[in-house]
């Protein structure tokens, strides 16, 4: 596994994210990667024991935001690619937030061994990117999901005034 | 309100969820009711801080898990109903998941003010319930969601085997 993640290289104030933030201590600090041999990006999590549904199966509303981080992640991930460009070459950070969001739920997923998701970017377009992700356990896909994620305004700063929002709607 | 949300009807073994379960200590206990004037059902949810995406904004994954638990608790009610029957009438419980979920996120969630979740009952056919669902602050809707949630066999237990397992599949 690389040393950073693409979540690691997130400026500060895109950090306190509580999916993926690394400065937010009771998020769940998703952690995603490219996977150099595929092309696609990939991320591990292990949920904990309250992470239930019904007793035995993973809570659905944890695997969509796992679904969604990892998307973003990705997202940005490949736009720095797209640009020739590294996530830790000190320009202008390029970061994504989430348009649309849909999850089909093959069938349940159980609760204790890692989940393993993996992204395939199907389009970076202008200002967007979709980003399709399985997510698997022991090797068995038990839900898909797809990402639509959109850049936000480079000069959309830390304090977000009401016209910057405009922008993003 | 109500004295009891639809999650509170849910039997014992069905109330652990992360995100509506009674009895999960950790989880979000979110409760969904019946507006009897407009027919819809609603869900009102206070973010804690560490919500958060980015500063002074919700995360999307809390969105989706609202929306996700108010939807298939929308769609349990709805089936209760449909059948002519109480939530509390002491008969077999009616219980769904979630077959797929989709959120539109229309604008930045300002983190802080309670969210409205409302829901319309889109449709009952079958096993099957579609809930359409809005999320609004002060009254502007920030994101719409789509829940189609599947109602589990009557005989899915506590101690669901492989053999049960496939017929939600």
């Amino acid at each position: 596994m690389p040393e950073k993640a693409f979540q690691d290289y997130y400026p500060d104030q895109w950090s306190h994210c509580y999916g993926c933030g690394r400065l937010n201590e009771q998020g769940l600090q998703i952690k995603s990667y490219w996977d150099e041999e595929t092309g696609e990006t990939y991320s591990i999590y292990h949920p904990r024991p309250h992470h239930i549904a019904i007793p035995g199966y993973v809570y659905g509303g944890l695997i969509a935001s796992l679904v969604d981080c990892h998307g973003t992640g990705s997202a940005a991930a490949a736009a720095y690619q797209a640009a020739g460009r590294r996530m830790d070459d000190g320009g202008p950070p390029i970061r994504f937030v989430t348009g649309s969001l849909h999850i089909d739920y093959l069938k349940p997923t159980p609760l204790g061994p890692a989940l393993d998701l993996r992204g395939v970017i199907r389009e970076v377009k202008g200002r967007k990117v979709i980003v399709d992700i399985t997510l698997s356990v022991e090797g068995e896909i038990t839900a898909r999901g797809e990402v639509v994620a959109v850049q936000v305004p480079d000069h959309w700063s830390l304090i977000t005034g009401e016209k910057e929002q405009d922008e993003l709607r």
